[in-house]
């Protein structure tokens, strides 16, 4: 009998372009050329040294076994009080699962929220994983085309017209990866009531949250206790080798998410877990809050000397460390650009067609994860091609 | 409108019945009681000394960023070069996938092979995990009754006999958890060609290779290049906190494999890759193999103990640190029975209900994760209880 193939699913999951984008670069790298990386989503600093001294302390001192599945409560109880010090949030440490990863802390939420055949609102653009996981659970996006007009960002009509029946659930980000736009206390407000009316349940990943420039980002626990929250310490914590996330839910769904939980990962790295409280820490929030200001520097530079060159970014992006520009001055093909400053100006950025369908051969993402030195060698490359 | 419920797998998906216990016996234990601690799979050995000290060396030189999804290349080589030492097999670095425990290896194999409403052939008792995470891809497992006939293993005439058209894989574990039992490379071969033959694909579950007693367990690889292969730094290596497993997947598997890991978990962590790199080193092999020989010492006291109490374990346990027992001298009911030794021995051990649905109210398992004094104490409270 011939052997079954592999299952569907891997169909509709498509590799993500910034990855054949990376090879290529690495094998010009490999031939000599000097490459500038403005293609990857992970911060340019290795993680903070109180972070690392906690991670090495927790290794010396045999810590090396098997964590509760919902995470080590210590760091429970941590990640609950600073929702009261960032956001004036009471949050019982019982509401918090720690989780492999911002990745698991999606995952965990989608397979308790969504049946196969629903669907789930997410904004186009949005990152493209999540796509992903909810073909995985044979769920899939329905993906809102959004525009400057609402920075990208669903909104409370938009998700009235296209919910319907077959919908359990609406997933915003603030920031958003690709466009960095948040959504501020009144527009989740609004989400979150839209979202409870229609029946549904409101997610919001804030793994940006702490890289925000000119502002603060408010947590949608601010206004809507029945939401629930995606994090990370991969970005503002500068962790993401370590592999730690969190999320914050209802009472009522952390047993169902404990029994997931156990199953789909056992636990969480330990060692990562007993750094992260490190993260808390006086000593660390002065060099994350220093790294925001370079993150911030970069985006001031960045952002105008892009808009000279002619890329349109109609809405200024306060938060992570993305710029989502308008190419149409130059190609209509993204991918296409995409490939000839890689060939020719060793300039690697990331096309559009991974953040979604509506537009995006008109629009490329750079990312800030550069030194300003090599921002502005970026930008003297992006001249010489483009003018 | 009334808000959506969880999920429909949510429930279909049972808390581990080891978890109460284990909550239970913590809560004698805060109560001043001294529990005997037999239920848990982790092995009581903190990792060995030079994975730590590669760990915090790893940490030390910042190694704190994402590695490419499939793992570190000098991982992949080191582990398929063991494979050229431990089973003569030649090995491509090619076709390892380093994931973030053999959960994560188990889920990347499950979503590659089994479509929605597809059935897993697995023998009834096992690991129970595996079974929830069919459901979390809308598939399910077929859990075939074996007993000491078959050593709790499957076998080519039951995977004939229970195949049909809904089948896409065979899910095998040597050593098994909970049974400790082993299958042979002439078992294992004759079960590859029978899956072959029917259009299936066989996984082989081998996350406790390493810790077997009297004999050397066969690797699938040996005998069909075919089939995948799970395995995990946790037992064998001690390194359950770090969370690091892998897989071995035909070539043709591999991209796939690739999408599907940067998608649900981007990499496995970093500095765990790193210290892993040590587990191959002469100094690691020479701690590993005398706590293997440890784990056998206590094998060898526990099994005719229990034997001599009553309890009937009919194959020797070649594999793994488990016995799981026929309790019928004393019980038809082996929840009940592990409940009584808690509450009035402080004896945690395991009721079969958590292995599958065939038996299991006539079976416990015994952990030996602990020292043999602590074991001797059991057989002694197993003793007063049950005599």
């Amino acid at each position: 009998m011939r052997r079954q193939g592999w299952a569907e699913r891997t169909r509709s999951i498509q590799a993500f372009h910034v990855m054949s984008v990376l090879a290529r670069a690495k094998a010009l790298e490999s031939q000599g050329h000097d490459v500038i990386h403005m293609e990857i989503g992970e911060p340019d600093f290795a993680s903070p040294a109180p972070i690392v001294q906690a991670g090495r302390a927790a290794l010396a001192n045999g810590h090396t076994g098997y964590t509760p599945a919902l995470g080590l409560p210590a760091l429970r109880e941590a990640i609950a009080a600073s929702y009261g010090e960032r956001y004036g949030v009471d949050l019982d440490p019982g509401r918090v699962v720690v989780t492999p990863g911002g990745s698991a802390a999606l995952l965990l939420i989608a397979s308790l929220l969504v049946d196969p055949g629903q669907a789930v609102l997410m904004a186009d653009p949005s990152y493209p994983c999540n796509r992903n996981f909810l073909g995985l659970l044979g769920a899939h996006a329905r993906m809102i085309p959004t525009g400057p007009q609402s920075a990208y960002q669903l909104t409370p009509s938009l998700i009235e017209s296209h919910w319907d029946e077959h919908c359990s659930m609406v997933l915003a980000a603030s920031p958003s990866n690709p466009t960095g736009t948040l959504l501020d206390r009144q527009q989740l407000q609004a989400m979150a009531d839209t979202t409870r009316r229609l029946g549904g349940h409101l997610v919001v990943d804030e793994i940006y949250h702490g890289l925000t420039y000119d502002c603060q980002a408010s947590s949608v626990l601010e206004v809507a206790d029945d939401a629930f929250v995606l994090n990370s310490f991969s970005k503002y914590f500068g962790m993401t080798g370590w592999r730690l996330g969190w999320l914050i839910a209802p009472p009522d769904a952390i047993p169902e998410l404990e029994k997931l939980a156990q199953n789909l990962y056992i636990c969480a790295p330990h060692m990562a877990q007993l750094a992260a409280l490190a993260a808390f820490e006086e000593e660390t929030r002065a060099i994350c809050d220093e790294r925001r200001l370079a993150f911030q520097a970069r985006r001031d530079f960045l952002l105008p000397a892009l808009r000279d060159l002619g890329f349109a970014i109609p809405v200024t992006p306060q938060g992570a460390f993305y710029l989502y520009a308008d190419i149409r001055k130059f190609s209509d093909d993204g991918s296409a650009l995409c490939r000839q400053l890689l060939e020719r100006q060793h300039l690697a950025i990331t096309p559009g067609l991974d953040f979604g369908d509506y537009r995006q051969h008109e629009h490329v993402r750079f990312a800030y994860t550069a030194s300003l030195d090599r921002l502005a060698q970026a930008v003297d490359r992006l001249d010489r091609e483009l003018r």
